[in-house]
């Protein structure tokens, strides 16, 4: 028996997120099927983090067991000749038997793009958040500040997570403008259910002047609420570091 | 009677180029059929520049003649209305009557995207060239300094082409990195049926080592053949200067 990890790039848009679940085509279904066809091995895998619908990955990183003999070098070719090619592995090796690729992970990367434009480009319908009101980016980086650090991230979290502890530590928060794309990174320890969108919304209500940077101090105590969720097709999972 | 110009921006993937022509879709061809919708005018459009099937356009200039009383700013939005999502109006005027979108370019910009990673990450495929060897910028950079100015591009343009003067003069042509992308951008008066193509095509080639800089000077001369043309779908109309 041999542990796999894999990274893979995909394209969310047509999936239903990465968590398999009935009648929907997610991205653990076919890896999972793809594996089974390269393997003739029904292989369960875990990812290190679960993305939404229309959710995109550059570097997601997934490990599964294996008594398949197939060379660790030879996975990423032979998955990619079966999978779809908006699913692409770019990368594995052979990892410790106890490697977990979610509960190891030490941090994660979140990116997320913002079109600012008055019109929306065509080019960007699937890959990015088009907002045509020009964005105050000073005001959003002001912002940006109070999320910094060890907190309490409840008010951040969807509806429809199981997990309990909100505390999560922001290490990092980028915003980058390149011209018509404004870029926001996000480093943390760890991630809840919708938290990026959640966050990456209340920026964009900064940048647009419906609230204060100061505000942000009160949502995160629940004293106002999250008023924009921003939409999947901008989020990129980057990387997952161990 | 007024004389329109409009910039579009589209997504050139599902598209058999701009050009109308008998069963195949094409931009003229939607666009037309959508200025008809609004003005209940037949209405004859001109673009400033064809571009092929799969090439995208992120502000290309059309203009056409119209007895509709819509305002001009009214264009965009009404348009839109009725377009598909991959083709944009992003602007309007009104120029004078004997304005020709094509015939009155004083020069064009395109940009070429070449992805250069070791695995065709999903987001870049209908966007950009994915080329996984690692290329020679430098070597290219030397390359491109061949093209610049007034010559002959004879051997840069594909056959089908009824066009007999075959000068053009090349005013800028940079490359640039930006992480994973190579971003190739040309700067003509006028540009050949597939010239931009079979530049970026040689350039690669000179990436890749199999040509040198100097060579091209000899491809410029018809001594040696174009031995490579770059696919469509890297391939953007950036600006149109009149």
């Amino acid at each position: 028996m041999r542990n796999i990890k894999i990274t893979i790039s995909y394209d969310g848009t047509n999936y239903s997120g990465t968590q398999k679940q009935k009648n929907a085509l997610t991205i653990q279904e076919v890896l999972e099927k793809s594996l089974e066809k390269i393997t003739n091995e029904k292989i369960k895998t875990i990812f290190a983090g679960r993305t939404d619908a229309g959710v995109h990955a550059k570097a997601q990183v997934v490990n599964f067991k294996t008594n398949s003999s197939i060379p660790v070098e030879k996975f990423p070719p032979a998955l990619n000749s079966v999978l779809p090619k908006d699913i692409v592995v770019i990368g594995s090796e052979e990892v410790a038997l106890e490697f977990h690729s979610r509960y190891d992970a030490k941090s994660k990367v979140y990116k997320y793009l913002i079109l600012n434009t008055s019109f929306c480009l065509p080019f960007y319908r699937r890959y990015a958040y088009w907002v045509p009101e020009k964005l105050d980016l000073e005001k959003m980086e002001k912002a940006a500040i109070y999320f910094l650090g060890k907190k309490d991230f409840t008010y951040f979290c969807k509806k429809g997570s199981s997990v309990k502890n909100k505390i999560c530590e922001i290490y990092n928060l980028k915003i980058k403008k390149n011209k018509d794309l404004i870029e926001i990174e996000i480093k943390a320890n760890r991630f809840l259910y919708g938290m990026v969108r959640m966050i990456v919304g209340t920026l964009i209500e900064v940048g647009k002047n419906k609230i204060k940077p100061e505000e942000v101090k009160e949502i995160l105590k629940g004293e106002k609420k999250v008023q924009n969720i921003a939409p999947p097709q901008g989020l990129y999972l980057i990387k997952v570091n161990y």
